[in-house]
């Protein structure tokens, strides 16, 4: 995958992407830049949710799961020296519709084990836990962590 | 870094960045999506550039380097199997200006070795080059890989 991403002003990037879609990323006015899109670390947390997001739709659908809502909470964890990269990514996933909880975690395993090009691309400790129907919050454990 | 992504119809997801930015993500319409929205995985590669270049124009700021225009070619080489993570990136620099070639290649060392939080987010091998006023593009060598 290629783009090309120009410099416009202040600290602000554009791309027009592949899919054809111009997307500005801006730097704070406190740094210096002029809040003209949102930052790029910001871009890496929505990517990452996203994907896995699309992924759990896609196969929810596949299943027939009438799905209502599906929101995701996804909190990424910074070390604190320089670069500041991501240490940990928690993706709390929250559904609600006339669902099975074994499809559900179904969805979930298939995104976070095999499906999600995202999170695999990171250099992070990838967490997730779930939400059904305003119950419980569940831990979702990982089978590579199961077995190992 | 907190931030709620929700899904919205088919499968483009919603958020609203703590910058205060909306931004939706979403599928192609041949998997199924409706095009409302760039793909997660192009927001990861407009990040790692958009982060590395906000340090770069930053730096070169500070240098009083008078930078007139400066794009950037982002390469992502996938995985063919799933979950078809990015294995590699490649960004060269393209600037042009009254520049040091010295001082650019100090601004981009800065960025891709201890600053750029996202590029270091990856589990990719990121390599780079650079060009300045059109001239030969020149491989930028990491100081790890040289010492190493």
């Amino acid at each position: 995958m290629n783009m090309e991403v120009r410099w416009k002003q202040g600290m602000a990037f554009e791309t027009i992407t592949p899919s054809g879609h111009t997307v500005i990323l801006d730097a704070s006015e406190e740094v210096g830049g002029l809040d003209t899109g949102p930052r790029p670390t910001e871009m890496l947390l929505h990517a990452t949710a996203s994907c896995t997001g699309i992924d759990i739709v896609s196969i929810l659908h596949k299943m027939r799961q009438p799905l209502d809502s599906f929101e995701m909470a996804i909190d990424g964890i910074r070390a604190t020296e320089h670069p500041k990269r991501f240490t940990a990514v928690h993706i709390l996933y929250r559904l609600k519709g006339d669902l099975s909880e074994e499809r559900v975690r179904r969805a979930i395993e298939l995104s976070v084990e095999r499906y999600c090009s995202v999170s695999h691309s990171l250099n992070a400790t990838l967490t997730y836990s779930y939400q059904l129907n305003d119950g419980e919050v569940i831990p979702f454990e990982l089978k590579s962590e199961q077995d190992g």
